[in-house]
């Protein structure tokens, strides 16, 4: 067992497993974003990698373990997007930039894109509480860089848990209805959002005092 | 036939029948809304009204009819939200806060709520089509005012589809997170997102230039 090549052979193998592992994930996200999660079968994920069903149990049990998978995988990568808005010696209004930015490409993604679009009704509980702390992460960062602004006295007041749900929203809304042949380029979507909500974000904002 | 007690028995017999199917799509939306479309059955939403699945067929054909239905009546709900934004008379942006206090009402109620949350997936599609033409008119109607506004030199220059797309989004996520025990009240969150969409929309706004 302590063998290296054995070792060696193992690991690629095992690493060779879990490409594969994602491929089957990122179809299955790909499909139940346009079908719906329900609408699909482990048949139609199967077909979309030309690979047998039977080949599918080797990398997931069941739908539900593609479903929570992806949406594992998803919130692996939104950590990324988190990372680049901590950087502690910035402006905060860049650092919001860049966590709008970041989160517009990842929601453009198709792993992005499930965890926005498809319900995790179907999941255990155990597994959509899993997610919910994930998802609540991101929403907590937006927060606390908002409160942050505001004690700095660069973001006017406001609610920031109801400001950050109302800049989700827009963001998580995207999917919905850019998923086209023709796609509107998620940098124009994040240079649209931003100036919309950062002028309203900035102090000393706005022509009309309501 | 032009006995006119018959006649008034039967106009009475057809509004109480209209009640009554109404009653059912509002439990079919607040059930479809918390615990998905495909995991509520027409049991479900019998029980929930204390009658039984065989009165349901007297109002309903199938689970997919009282979908459709939901998002028939929520469309028409939102027609008359649109209303209140047509007044000609009125300064674009008041006609802006306007849609957008009253979409932020209705898209809080199980029905409104229903139209933003539950994907039309399960609709044949002709069905599907008469949903999103009733849906592209809300749509249609905001960036009308934005683009008035642009003309009329009170909102500043942008996409006024991408902002569209960025508010409605930011409405309809409402549902997604506030339909717990203790929702914020629906004019707070106006309030909040009307302070950050105004005041970025208006121009000379924004403390910083991008």
């Amino acid at each position: 067992m302590g063998n290296k090549t054995w070792t060696k052979t193992a690991d690629s193998r095992s690493a060779q497993r879990e490409i594969k592992r994602r491929a089957v994930l990122m179809a299955g996200a790909r499909l139940f974003n346009d079908q719906g999660y329900e609408q699909t079968s482990l048949e139609d994920i199967a077909a979309a990698l030309n690979i047998t069903k039977r080949t599918i149990y080797y990398y997931v049990q069941s739908k539900e373990d593609i479903l929570f998978g992806c949406h594992q995988l998803s919130l692996e990568f939104l950590g990324e997007v988190m990372e680049i808005s901590r950087d502690d010696s910035l402006p905060v209004a860049e650092r919001i930039s860049r966590l709008i930015r970041g989160y517009c490409e990842w929601v453009s993604t198709d792993l992005g894109a499930s965890l926005a679009m498809v319900r995790a009704h179907s999941l255990s509980p155990e597994r959509r509480e899993a997610l919910h702390e994930g998802k609540a992460r991101v929403d907590f960062q937006l927060r606390m860089l908002i409160e942050k602004g505001i004690r700095e006295g660069v973001i006017r007041h406001c609610d920031p848990r109801l400001v950050a749900a109302g800049v989700f929203g827009a963001l998580n809304w995207i999917p919905f209805w850019n998923r086209t042949d023709r796609p509107v380029p998620h940098e124009e979507i994040a240079e649209q959002y931003l100036a919309m909500i950062l002028n309203g974000l900035l102090p000393g904002a706005g022509g009309s005092k309501r």
